[in-house]
């Protein structure tokens, strides 16, 4: 027989299922147990008279499998439930769980650390593992789009032999008699794919950051959702291609994850037909004039979220481009501003007062570049592998980064983006 | 005015087109130059009339951008071509490329070692770079697929505390003060997330062996293709899984990759409904009597092929399951056999004699894990974080792992799999 899903089990009012799942609930009156399974799409209650269950093994957590007849009952959730005819415990619990799963996220109360310490059975919490289902669909939803704009799919390697950077940050590793590290980014390799004239690349892939700092906004291992495209005439290219990725990837959320979004109590966001964007000078006057805070050409978290809360009312967007970032914040193949030299043709996207996309335009001139590497004291040597390819007509061309965390963890309203990763690797943690 | 693709020009016979790619190939005939530009898409031919070329930068391989009219032609290829109205060199080349990009393959002749080392330049060439879309569709069908029965797309951790299979050929990481490795496979964390609720869960994800040979067969950083599924009932569950799904992949690459396979003279094998099953003792029986090979209860890359070849000539099929492999020869998670558990319910796919896949039933039960783990010698308390979830009702479960560049590699008949990886990690190579 066939087994049933708990979401299809309504389907089959008056007839039969084979259900396997967990014991996600066990209440027991009298001789009457009820039992609420649990499988990967959801639960349904079922019951069962006069079960023997002298050996114990029949427990919350445990996992069984039922064949019963489903029957309407005003009583149960939904107004069905499912008569057990059969019940096999196929594995059953060893000890008493740590966290208890079938509560809601706030009654079990336990502490971040403590959660992802356990972290394989909290995932089992509904709400705690939806989180993934989300995520899942955010990615899914970023190459899908992608694809129809004719990018393609790319996996680099994280084994590198020098920092995108210069070198700060990285982790080493020992590679046989070299000595290699992670790759923080895959900037190089994408804009290399760029000019290997595949022109449009996207990649989904690990990176990784050797920084000291443990906050709530950090992780030292993550997703990153990288697109670059050649052949561009500005940068406004790629915060468009952006936008209607947004847009796309949203709509799908909603299709593809209500029950999720319903169990976060979270609308997706409205993404406008044109994100507002905003110069970083002018986010400065802002922050100067209307909340007395003197950015001196830079922006801090802080800065951020009250430029968010302020172009969230002047617009009513949830989404800002601050663009015009300083040349000497920016890496040394940023594109400088063909007005003032000073500034670059990047941008950050920032998503409800945090930023969650760094991009822009690069420099795809060969001089250009090598004399840009030497102006921040950086040895052009060093890059041969990059700049190889800025030899044989590079086209001009752009790209940005989305953490995908930061965005799960924004988009529901997440206290630590480690909430937003199967099994984070912080500051401290390496394991589970 | 919007871009035209070269694929989509034919559509514009007798209206005018702007275009942007590579000078694939640049003809001067008196005052007539032949261009043959090249994009994403493909290649077209244009023609302009007495261009001034004084300052030497329209050269092969050079990016441009042209304004023009096509028009029919029977000398050209596919009857038509561009007259150029406005031609732009956007991005010349600084150096005599390396390589010949628009050679075929064979021409170029190039060892693999200096394609690898002028790798971006190199993809560029239709064939060479051609490979990446194969690659890129296998891995969107492998997702596309398992979505559709029900898998969770997850991305676990490569920054790992121990390793799978006891501690060899594991890279060291030096994680701040911690020592950590980088991930042979997801294998741990992909049961432990069927155990986390999710039931099947699938990644397209970089692994990581340390292993010192150098092979045709062998990269040190490769795409494994993962996916594991619980609540099965027993391990042909999961050969029928992966039948299903190779079926899926090639009716997709006969859509999506016509291009590319045509300039491979490939055509996709035909998957058999049921791909046959053989035992490894049995395969052991056939070289014998066969083949006069003696393998003692394993086999070699040589005896794979030579069954390989005896089953195409049997059956038919490209394809084999090799199953029921010795315990000794399989880690310590593998589920051991009803009937005998000296071998264990687990297989290898073959494809044209080169193994693809290895996968298997795995022990869900908490003490006959830890029991199998002290039989290898091992400490179950350094394998914690592993085995908590079996503590509560882990289902029965079992999983696979595809190498990505291998099936490429075997699908187009690549001499060496370092062909289906962008930048290839071996034994001497982290460059580019």
């Amino acid at each position: 027989m066939e087994r049933t899903l708990a979401k299809d089990v309504k389907e089959h009012i008056g007839g039969q299922v084979l259900l396997k799942g967990w014991v996600h609930a066990l209440r027991v009156m009298g001789k009457l147990n009820f039992i609420v399974l649990r499988d990967r799409t959801g639960t349904v209650q079922t019951k069962i008279k006069g079960y023997d269950n002298s050996d114990g093994s029949l427990k919350e957590e445990a996992s069984i499998k039922i064949l019963g007849a489903v029957v309407t009952d005003e009583r149960a959730p939904n107004g069905f439930e499912v008569d057990i005819e059969k019940l096999e415990v196929i594995s059953t619990t060893f000890d008493t769980p740590p966290i208890q799963v079938n509560r809601s996220r706030e009654q079990i109360g336990t502490r971040l650390e403590t959660l992802l310490s356990h972290r394989p059975l909290s995932l089992r919490n509904p709400e705690i593992g939806g989180v993934f289902k989300i995520r899942a669909e955010i990615i899914w939803g970023f190459r899908e789009f992608l694809k129809s704009q004719g990018f393609l799919e790319v996996q680099t390697p994280k084994i590198v032999a020098a920092g995108t950077e210069g070198g700060t940050a990285l982790f080493a590793v020992q590679y046989f008699e070299q000595k290699a590290y992670l790759a923080q980014s895959p900037q190089f390799y994408k804009q290399m794919l760029v000019g290997s004239g595949y022109e449009r690349v996207c990649e989904v892939g690990a990176v990784y950051r050797a920084e000291e700092h443990n906050t709530t906004r950090h992780l030292n291992e993550y997703i990153s959702l990288d697109y670059e495209m050649g052949f561009i005439e500005d940068f406004h290219e790629i915060t468009t291609m952006e936008t209607e990725l947004l847009r796309f990837i949203f709509a799908n959320l909603e299709k593809s994850c209500a029950r999720e979004l319903e169990l976060y109590k979270i609308e997706v966001p409205k993404v406008p037909s044109e994100i507002p964007h905003m110069k970083l000078s002018e986010a400065g006057d802002i922050l100067k004039k209307n909340f007395k805070k003197n950015m001196n050409g830079d922006i801090d978290p802080e800065g951020e979220q009250l430029i968010c809360k302020y172009v969230k009312e002047k617009t009513g967007s949830d989404f800002l481009f601050m663009t015009h970032y300083p040349t000497e914040n920016r890496p040394m193949y940023a594109f400088p501003c063909e007005d003032d030299p000073k500034l670059t043709n990047s941008f950050d996207l920032l998503f409800r007062g945090l930023e969650i996309t760094s991009g822009g335009q690069r420099i795809h001139d060969y001089e250009q570049l090598t004399s840009s590497i030497r102006g921040r004291g950086l040895n052009p040597a060093d890059f041969d592998f990059y700049l190889e390819i800025f030899k044989y007509g590079m086209p001009p061309h752009g790209g940005l980064a989305i953490g995908a965390e930061r965005l799960t963890c924004q988009l529901l309203n997440l206290a630590n983006v480690r909430e937003a990763s199967f099994f984070p690797r912080d500051r401290n943690r390496i394991v589970p």
